[in-house]
């Protein structure tokens, strides 16, 4: 009944083979050219993002494994005026190399929404980046040697991991509860832990747990780096997708001490395929980062920063934000009250107020990666993302992360209904 | 007359000191702040290029400095179209996320052009990138230990170096002579040198000299590559810019041991605004540069992958490419002969028969560096790349990188007419 599901079973390989056809015959070996790789090499090893964004392509499953953005809400007839207007009045400008740092105009557009959310920004703070995610690949590089410890949430952000790895950092992961990050815990790494470098942290509705960082602990993390002398990273792609509940206050307008590095992103507010983020820190940071983001790429696109910068500007971004809140606030309700329909009893959910996941934990024991390739991918063609590599130190079994904005509401409920039936079985 | 130049004085100082403007009190100090940096930020420190980058902006100053192509090439139009109709018909699946190692039929329309070109290549042996450049620094990322030598040309590309820096590389630099890389030297370097893990070198149209590697020096390159078990780095950015000449074999298709790692880029046959590059290897290389491209910016813009898809599909590019062509060969010969008849004669040039860069040789003694700033810039009110940095390890004051891509002809005439009279004041 459905498709493509087998190769799941072995997951440290690659699942993309990519073979030459001889413009040269591959007389070194494979085990030759591995040899040749840096040490680094040995932490990039494919990962269950890589292989569960896949399944988004197959019509014949259904995947809440993404975090991809409902595509529905994208503006695409503003996008489409924005981009023939750019093309048409500034399109030689608009399509030649700019400054590395990003385009003025946009820099600002973003200080302003910064500003807005309490943490006074010039643009000159501001660095425009290839997504959030470049934001943690230049994070890392400037701040982590070989050995040096990132404290983060446990489980944390699986794109992030990825991204640190390649400068070889140790993992300290402080436990979450539903208020977020455990800051006693937190604080007793911080005692017992050398070489920390910094936090990092997703606040808002965070990934993969969607869990909430409380108000008191935003200030209690802030008190704690700054007596332990370490760096915070925050990583806010998810911020502005509240939908219920007050929102609050950003790391960086907490920071009293210009230790808090901000990430944000374009991805959930307008677009992914645009590719642009940004990161806010003290100049110092912000300096070295810039130089970074020239070495790795050169820039982000002109023609997409300047669309966006013209997007911002001509059309009214919080009311297209205040459409998404509703929709996936939808959507949440729809994912929560069919898992507590369908699902049984002992299968427990946290409820995000805001963002794309909920996170789901099974009953000791349970596997829920062996499961979805045994069960929930042959038997119900559904996919998640089993819960196992979220963890940067050691990986637990029966979790499980569920994006509620990928699907339309009957296939949600089909899907779930379908999972449901056969968790039933097995639980 | 001419604004803005002063600062150039400074050099190893930022030129852009972001501001904070209290969010927060910078209560942790500047040296506090960089005692936290990884020690390989020790390298990473501003360069000539985003200095020079930043005279294409002042309409004072003419500047030969940056790499920039002529903006009257780019397809403005048909752009305008293909970006339209992907938005219309197509909007919400290009702005959406993709598959990390990029659109498969733009991975198909490259393996297509570089199968043209000798090389065979299939739409798997493909991962588009974020310009060339995000090339150098997956490359450095997967190959280099701090330590590690990486064999350059002499000088070399400013860019490449700054991408490799924070992997901490030492470099050994070959002198170049009009074919290109001595070859002789290059294998003197190989006997003697330990750790090499590869050899970088742009052999078509170099940058920062316009030279092009020979035939006979590429297959020499390649069988010292077998004998010595190194890989090459192939960067070949400016390949199709041939305006005269024969065009050569890349080195990718005179690989005989798949050790060839190729990057191409669409910066200067279509726009460097989009952003896309791409580089072709070896599948166990170019497995393990999708999981760095992954883990460093998630993808390209969905957005111009998919518009330069239906671009290539559409529009004749090839013809587009032969319009190109036809114009930097006569900014070329008005570049080249400008300065025959402007500069003292005890300036060379090069020749280049293709690309967008001629390499000044000033006498022994003279530093180009200082005569930008202190003569050339406020006296002329004309920017160049001083060559110094270009070379990897002994700077050489007495060189500069001319661009002839950037300016209107009377432009370019009156700027080298009036920085040839103020040469001849001062040789």
């Amino acid at each position: 009944m459905f498709r493509r599901y087998d190769h799941l079973t072995t997951t440290c390989e690659s699942r993309e083979p990519i073979t030459t056809t001889g413009c040269s015959q591959s007389v070194l070996k494979g085990e030759e050219v591995s040899s040749k790789f840096a040490d680094r090499i040995a932490r990039v090893q494919p990962s269950a993002i890589r292989e569960l964004l896949k399944y988004g392509d197959d019509p014949a499953i259904t995947s809440f494994g993404g975090g991809y953005p409902d595509p529905s809400l994208f503006p695409v007839a503003e996008l489409q005026q924005v981009f023939a207007d750019v093309l048409a009045n500034e399109g030689a400008t608009a399509l030649q190399y700019t400054a590395s740092v990003g385009l003025p105009g946009l820099r600002a557009q973003i200080a302003k929404r910064m500003s807005n959310q309490g943490a006074a920004t010039d643009a000159d703070d501001v660095l425009v980046l290839q997504g959030a995610q470049q934001g943690l690949d230049l994070v890392a590089k400037l701040l982590i040697n070989p050995g040096d410890v990132i404290v983060t949430e446990n489980p944390t952000f699986l794109g992030a991991l990825i991204a640190f790895n390649p400068c070889q950092p140790e993992y300290a992961a402080v436990d979450m509860d539903s208020e977020g990050m455990d800051v006693d815990a937190l604080e007793a790494t911080l005692r017992s832990t050398e070489n920390v470098k910094f936090i990092y942290v997703i606040p808002d509705f965070q990934n993969p747990t969607g869990v909430t960082l409380s108000l008191e602990r935003r200030r209690r993390l802030i008190e704690l780096a700054n007596e332990y002398d370490v760096l915070i990273l925050e990583d806010s792609p998810y911020r502005e997708l509240r939908f219920e509940g007050q929102q609050l206050p950003t790391l960086r307008s907490l920071d009293t001490e210009n230790r808090v590095i901000h990430l944000g992103s374009f991805s959930k507010i307008l677009a992914p395929g645009v590719r642009l983020g940004w990161v806010s820190a003290a100049p110092e940071i912000l300096d070295k980062l810039g130089l970074l983001k020239l070495a790795a790429d050169t820039q982000s696109s002109t023609l997409n920063m300047t669309a966006t910068t013209r997007f911002l500007e001509s059309f009214d971004i919080d009311a297209h934000i205040e459409r998404a809140r509703a929709v996936y606030r939808a959507k949440r309700d729809l994912m929560l009250s069919s898992m507590a329909e369908h699902f049984p009893a002992e299968v427990a959910v946290t409820t995000p107020e805001g963002g794309l996941f909920t996170w789901v934990t099974f009953p000791e024991g349970f596997d829920a990666e062996a499961f979805m390739a045994e069960h929930a991918l042959p038997e119900a063609g559904v996919a998640y993302v089993p819960g196992g590599s979220f963890f940067p130190a050691e990986q637990r079994s029966n979790y499980a992360r569920f994006s509620y904005s990928g699907q339309s509401d009957e296939e949600m409920v089909d899907a779930l209904t379908r999972l449901g039936g056969i968790l039933r079985e097995h639980i």
